[in-house]
């Protein structure tokens, strides 16, 4: 028998005991005729004491072998520390070995096992099995079990019913690129991996299964972003006969159930909002909430008055910094910069400075009088003290970069505290999305999203006014998923195909399984998708998703402690019929 | 709203209410005045109920234009039914409507949605949605979802953490043929999709996570037999700091505990044997125990009487089927035919019929008296009625006839009820199979499988001969699972690389990672993966798991619903530096 007892367990109440435990060697310190030995395992830490006169020589010329990271077995006996240590669960006993057994030698780690490690980010990726043994990693995956149970535990609750869809499926080009997999039966011919179990979770609703949910691996080839992997898991939900306002209730709720019973905290009711103000009001579809300073108008007040830049403006924005007017110069000259930078593009930065004295001070007084800032700031609701940071330009890139802005200022003054929760639902968003490049419409969504009752006729005139009957989850400005209330009729589905660019083959040759299953008496539904990593990542108060992965990949698709993708043998190549073609691409 | 009840929940309580129930027409009775509609969703059914003169006839006309599986939503009043049907768990009640909308048609469907449809496989599989409208198949899927969150239940309660491990990872030559999955970022290089999490799960124990599970998909591009699918699920499970003996109880556990919670039966506790006992009682490792018929080998006894067929014989083996005395000749030849059939192979089979009356007849008279027959049968344990059937020849293959042989006699006999459940496990397998065609050792479990302790010695001098601390979990003679005490030392890893034809290089270049793992304070483990797919076919009585799948492929890898694999774009292919290159294989 290994232990009788995990390295978190034991208790004063244990004194007396004698005991089993096996673990790594965290740290050993050997004062000459005391040596301590702490003792770890996945739950806790357990001081093992040795005592020259009391312990066997043999036994203390044996612990003097051990390193870092060694893996043994101790018998020993629980007794009373002298010195209690209160930070450890553990802390008021200590063992005594009467034997250890060295279970396996460790080499010295690449890197220090401690909550702050000194291993950078490839070594640490390349020894993942070490970084895991850190107590912050640990957490994330315990905290990643424990959601995924209780999203199970609640969604069965409400009927929900997990059901297991394809990995092998079928490729399509509509959306993201497909990784596909070659099928050596069925030579030339591939099955991709899905990007959501998507058309399943709607044949299953078809089939009757009014209640769906998985979480699911989904596989996307995309250029990798820094937080961003090939592939990541998603709890998948579908269901029918229901209208959006009880899918978004339904998956509100579950967000608060797990809130409540992970972080054990109420988090407030979710704010809902459409497309239409979150991009008018924060310059994007999933704005952070957590603090106001909200988008206000103001080309009407700005234009007319002899400054070009505005005049010559399709928008003039701005927010209310409130508080900010005592910022210094060097402090406004960083913010220009930071809108100047060719990733956000802003031309320069103007400003109203609102002094405690009630005068106010702008970049440009040459042409706005104290009378016409009044009405700014009027406008802007703001106070004495408070300081309006102002935008023009071309409307969706003003937007965008007042965006950026905002969220800027939120950090700078300390406004989004990851440990705030501030929930939303953004609605109605566009069906469609020109596409200038290829001259087409894209769905905003997807293909199977459905528009708006009210807005169908305009199908035909003006598509691309036609809401869709889509929504987002945002929480402090991260998209945690989205979904909608999907086309059931096959007719509207031809007839998004077509808005999509689909001749009517290629929709039936891709689609056509999902065309005739809304033949055979498709129920009205609807549905959701969360990506699973983010939400555990947002839980724990991380942005980055990568740590709430057990085995990530680098931003290459690389897994540089497996050193996969790799090649492979040539009979294996053989036996798909392919052939490696070293080409570049345009 | 689409509902405010289910098709399965109205009863006579509810008598007086104004409902809506939303599902699909299942049956229409229109007796003329009288018109009966049964509703049905994934709940039940209740019964609707239109009276000419009573309901108006702009509504009756409507209903007359109702087909089977249209989809309607019907408001009405809940009335006691006059007749009741106590089948039905609505059958206290009918709704009088007083409207219905016609939420979408159906055409009429290539089968009946009935429990017993007249629909062939492959009609069934190109409409799998419709076929999972049938109750038997969304039962099945409903004790799927079930088992697996007992199983969630069971091993969270036990500390046991969920970790989902890669998709995405690297094809190696051992085992089964992998899925690859070319990389467009790493133009040349493949990933493959894992047959099993088997090295994720053992770095997730150097890791120090002493107790991982993983309901998970695996992967293997194998030439399909009947009941195999080229993805399929399975519970992965491993720990650290383990005997063999905590890990069958463990899992015995699991089982005992499934069957409980989802059948409500107490199964009996698990028969232990090793595999030298099974191959030599029942010819197989994986026997069917829930019936008798063990081998008894009577070589001894049959040989030097003269009779060519047993003298040149390596091995004579009987089964005695108990109260079979009285098989017909006919029954006789059946049995004969059955071991001759080309797949089992037997050149015939010989028999000793125990008569009532005492006397002994076999086929072979000629060659043994009376006397000799009594030793016999008397070591076959057999009473006057009884028959013994026995085959000869090589030992290997006769233990294998037999083996068919006493499973026919097993399914003649009806000793095979799919309702009565024999768990057992088998241990002790060996670590190593020498194959004749490749003149080389494969791993009988997986390379990573410890050998027994004892046994190591004889890996340099007799590896044919080592025990492994491998097992099966076997219930009715299907093989649930298996599993394995892991080598956790890398010179023995490193040994069994060699054992099984690995240059050091290749050791190196494929598993390096695990090795290199193991030094660094790698944690004694072992664990097991049980196939989730059969185990809740076998729960539910069946042999057959791919109605307990909810889209599973054909015997040739496809998909024949969504047309999968397919082609590919040139496009994707350019993407990827692929070309299709037609040969055709040796």
């Amino acid at each position: 028998m290994f232990r009788t007892h995990t390295c978190g367990e034991l208790r004063l109440s244990d004194t007396g005991r004698h005991v089993i435990l096996s673990g790594w060697v965290q740290r050993i310190r050997d004062k000459g005729s005391l040596i301590w030995i702490d003792l770890r395992d996945r739950y806790g830490i357990t001081q093992l004491m040795l005592e020259e006169g009391k312990t066997t020589p043999a036994l203390i010329e044996q612990v003097r072998q051990l390193g870092r990271e060694f893996v043994i077995r101790v018998e020993g006996l629980v007794v009373e520390r002298i010195s209690k240590n209160p930070q450890l669960a553990t802390g008021d006993i200590e063992i005594e070995p009467h034997s250890i057994e060295l279970l396996n030698k460790s080499k010295l780690p690449p890197f220090t096992i401690e909550d702050m490690t000194d291993g950078g980010e490839e070594l640490r990726m390349k020894y993942r099995y070490l970084d895991l043994r850190r107590n912050p990693l640990k957490e994330n995956l315990l905290l990643r079990h424990k959601l995924a149970l209780e999203t199970r535990t609640y969604l069965d609750a409400l009927g929900f019913i997990e059901i297991e869809t394809p990995y092998l499926i079928k490729s399509t080009p509509e959306g993201a690129r497909d990784f596909v997999v070659p099928s050596r039966m069925n030579p030339g011919e591939f099955y991709a991996l899905p990007q959501s179990p998507q058309t399943f979770k709607q044949l299953l609703m078809v089939s009757g299964f009014d209640r769906y949910f998985q979480i699911v691996r989904c596989f996307r080839d995309e250029d990798l972003r820094a937080d961003r992997q090939p592939e990541f898991t998603q709890i998948d939900c579908e269901m029918a006969f229901v209208e959006q306002d009880e899918i978004l209730n339904t998956f509100e709720g579950m967000v608060r159930f797990l809130f409540k019973k992970v972080k054990g905290i109420d988090i407030e009711p979710f704010i809902h909002m459409d497309y239409a103000a979150a991009m008018r009001l924060y310059g994007t579809d999933k704005p952070d909430l957590r603090f106001g300073m909200s988008f206000v108008e103001l080309t009407d007040l700005a234009q007319g008055k002899g400054f070009g830049v505005f005049d010559g403006a399709e928008l003039v924005v701005g927010i209310n910094a409130s508080g900010c007017a005592s910022f210094s110069r060097k402090q406004i000259d960083a913010l220009t910069d930071f809108v100047k930078r060719p990733q956000i593009g802003a031309k320069g930065l103007f400003y109203v400075r609102y002094n405690e004295d009630g005068s106010l001070k702008s970049s440009a007084d040459k042409f706005f009088s104290q009378h016409d800032l009044q009405q700014w700031v009027e406008r802007c609701d703001a106070k004495p003290g408070d300081l309006l940071l102002i935008l023009s330009g071309a409307t969706h890139t003003t937007l965008k970069q007042l965006n950026e802005l905002r969220l800027e200022m939120g950090n700078l003054l300390g406004l989004r505290d990851p440990n705030h929760f501030k929930p939303l639902w953004v609605t109605d968003f566009p069906l469609l999305e020109w596409d200038e490049e290829t001259q087409r419409f894209y769905a905003m969504h997807h293909p199977f999203t459905s528009p708006n009752q009210k807005d169908i006729p305009m199908l035909d005139t003006n598509p691309a006014e036609v809401r869709a009957n889509a929504y987002d989850m945002v929480i402090n400005g991260v998209e945690i998923g989205g979904g909608s209330i999907r086309i059931h009729n096959r007719q509207l589905q031809k007839k998004m195909f077509e808005l999509l660019g689909f001749t009517d083959e290629e929709a039936q040759q891709q689609f056509g399984f999902l065309m005739n299953a809304f033949e055979y008496g498709a129920p009205p539904h609807g549905g959701i998708a969360l990506g699973f990593d983010r939400l555990t990542a947002l839980l724990a108060g991380f942005d980055s998703i990568r740590d709430f992965i057990a085995f990530p990949k680098n931003n290459s698709g690389r897994d540089v402690m497996i050193d996969s993708p790799s090649a492979i043998a040539p009979q294996q190549l053989a036996e798909l019929q392919l052939e490696i073609r070293k080409i570049s691409l345009p």
